[in-house]
C-alpha cells in the first residue's frame, strides 16, 4: 500500500493562527522519519485565500535536502504551476473540480476551462506533473451528490494522460459512501485502462474516511491519501472537514495484512504532537486508542457480559 | 438494514456514575421514537460486576409498555437467563466468547461449558433466545486474533439452533479489520446454511466501525449493532471501547440509498442527549458533523486548492 500524507498541506490550510516554518519542516521531517516517503509538503496557492501556506518556497527549499521524501506540491492553476516548478517543484499534483459550483468557487474558472488548461500545462512540462486530483468527484458541498458520469466526462475530455501522472478521485465532503467509491473506481479503471495509477483521497467528517478508503482498495485503488492526527478540520469550511487519519488507514491496511513500510508507534507520536498545534483538529481514532492510559491489571468484570 | 441499538446495554454498562432508570426509559422512549425498533434495553447479570445494570427488572417492566419496542436483553448464563425470563424478558440474547481466555474471564466457564449451558437453555425455553451473540469472534483483548476455525468449531457444537434465533459475530476489541470480517461470515454463511439470520456487532476502538458493517454488508449480514452517540468506551476495559455509532451506521447504509427505517435528525438529537450523560463516552462523527455551527455565509477561498 502506498501512502501519500497530505497533513502539511492540507491538514495546515485550515488552521488559522501562524505555524512557524520551521515547525512545519520539522513535522515533515518525523513523517518521513516515520516512514512516509511522500508527503504534500504545501501549496503554491493564493497567499491572501490561504495564507498559512505562503511560506511554500521555503517550506519546498527545506524539503529538498531531505534524503529520500518525495516532496509533493499542490497547485490549482497553471500560473501556480508555474511558480512552484520555478521554485525547484519536481512532483505536482494538480487540483480542478468535476462539479460546476465547486470549481467555479475554488478556482474561478469552468470545469472545462481546467481542463483546458491542465492540458495547455501538460504539453509543455508534463514530467513534474504527477497527479491529477479531481476534487468533488463524488459529492459538492454546492450541488450535493456527483452522478459518475461527470467523472468520466472529466476523464474523457482529458484525453491521454503521461504514464507518470496517477489520478486520484477526491471526496471533498467526506459525504462519499463507500459502495459510490467502489464503483465509480470500477467503473473509471474499466473505461480508462491507460490510467494506469490511481489514487483515493477521502475526509472523515461522516465516519466513513476508512470504510471508503476499504471500498478503494477493493476496486484495486492503492494509492491512499491521510492526514496524520486526522488533521484537516474546519468547522467553518463546509465540505472540507477532517481529512482521514494516516495512522487510521495505516492501522487498518496493516490489520488487514498488506505494508505500508511506516512505523505505527512514530505515526502516532507524530499525531500527538501535530494535534497539539494550536487551531488543528483532532480526528481519528487509532491515535487515541493506542495512547489511552492502561491500568496496571484489567478491571474484573466476571459475569459482565462484555460483548 | 435492520439496526438494533443497543447503547442502553453496551453504552451505558460502563459508565459509572448511576444513570437514573427514568434516564434509562427516557433514552430508550427517544430511540424507539427516532425509528429504532430493536433495542438491546439492559442485562441480566451480576450487580456487583455491573452496577449500572442493577435496574434490568424496572427497566424491562417500563419497556414492556412501549408499543412497537422488541426488548433484547442480554445474558451471560443460563442463572440470569433464567431470572430475565421470569421477569418477563422475550427475546434473550446469550452471549459467549470464542476465546477461552476471554469467556473465563467474563463469564467464568470454558467455551464448551457455555456451547453446552446454552444448548441445555434451548432445549428447555427456545421461544425466548432471538439471538447468539458469540463475543471474541475476530480478536481476544488475552489472546489476540481469533482464528476463523475456532468460530466454525463453535458454531459446529451447536447443532441446529432454532429459527428465529440469530447469531450475531462480535467484534468485542474494535481490532478486526474489514477483510477479516468480510471473510469470515462469508466461511460461516457458506458452511451453516441452516442458520438464516447473521449480524455483526461492532466497536469503532481503531477506526473502523463503519468500514467492517461495509465489509460484514458485503457478506450479506443485514442487521447490525450501533449504540447512539458511540456510547461504549471505557478507558479502563481493554477490548470493550467505543460501540460503532448507530448514527454513524444508519448514515452510511442510507447514503448507499438502504433504508434504515430511522430518523436521522432523532438519532443526531437523542445522540446529543446520551452524550451529555456524566461519564460517557462520546464517539462517532455524524453527530459532530451534523451539529458543528456553520457561518452564515461560506468562507471565500478562492484559490484555495479545497481537495
Amino acid at each position: 500500500m502506498n501512502i501519500v500524507e497530505v497533513g502539511p498541506r492540507d491538514g495546515f490550510q485550515p488552521i488559522e493562527p501562524w505555524i512557524a516554518t520551521e515547525t512545519k519542516v520539522r513535522t515533515i521531517s518525523s513523517l518521513l522519519d516515520a516512514g512516509l516517503r511522500r508527503i504534500e509538503v504545501t501549496s503554491f496557492t493564493s497567499p491572501k485565500a490561504i495564507p498559512q501556506l505562503s511560506d511554500a518556497p521555503a517550506v519546498l527549499e527545506a524539503c529538498a535536502r531531505m534524503e529520500g521524501l518525495t516532496a509533493q506540491v499542490l497547485v490549482p492553476n497553471t500560473n501556480h504551476a508555474r511558480r512552484a516548478m520555478a521554485a525547484g517543484a519536481k512532483n505536482l499534483a494538480y487540483v480542478f473540480s468535476v462539479s460546476e459550483a465547486h470549481n467555479l468557487n475554488n478556482v474561478k474558472r469552468t470545469v472545462d476551462a481546467s481542463v483546458d488548461d491542465f492540458r495547455e500545462l501538460l504539453s509543455g512540462s508534463e514530467a513534474s506533473l504527477s497527479r491529477l486530483n479531481l476534487a468533488t468527484a463524488f459529492d459538492c458541498p454546492f450541488d450535493g451528490r456527483v452522478m459518475p458520469e461527470a467523472v468520466l466526462r472529466v476523464l474523457d475530455r482529458l484525453g491521454d494522460l503521461p504514464g507518470a501522472c496517477e489520478v486520484c478521485l477526491c471526496d471533498t465532503t467526506g459525504r462519499a459512501d463507500p459502495e459510490q467509491v467502489r464503483s465509480l473506481f470500477s467503473l473509471a479503471m474499466d473505461r480508462f485502462p491507460s490510467i494506469t495509477a490511481w489514487a483515493f483521497h477521502g475526509h472523515d467528517t461522516y465516519g466513513l474516511g476508512t470504510a471508503n478508503c476499504y471500498a478503494a482498495f477493493q476496486s484495486g485503488v492503492r494509492v491512499f491519501d491521510g492526514a496524520i492526527g486526522g488533521l484537516g478540520g474546519c468547522p467553518f469550511a463546509p465540505g472540507a472537514t477532517g481529512n482521514t487519519a494516516t495512522e487510521d488507514i495505516v492501522w487498518m491496511f496493516e490489520r488487514m495484512g498488506l505494508a505500508t513500510g511506516t512505523d505505527l508507534r512514530k505515526l502516532v507520536a507524530a499525531a500527538e504532537e501535530v494535534t497539539q498545534i494550536p487551531g488543528a483538529f483532532k480526528g481519528g481514532r487509532v491515535r487515541q486508542a493506542l495512547t489511552a492510559r492502561r491500568p496496571a491489571t484489567e478491571r474484573p468484570n466476571t459475569g459482565a457480559g462484555n460483548v
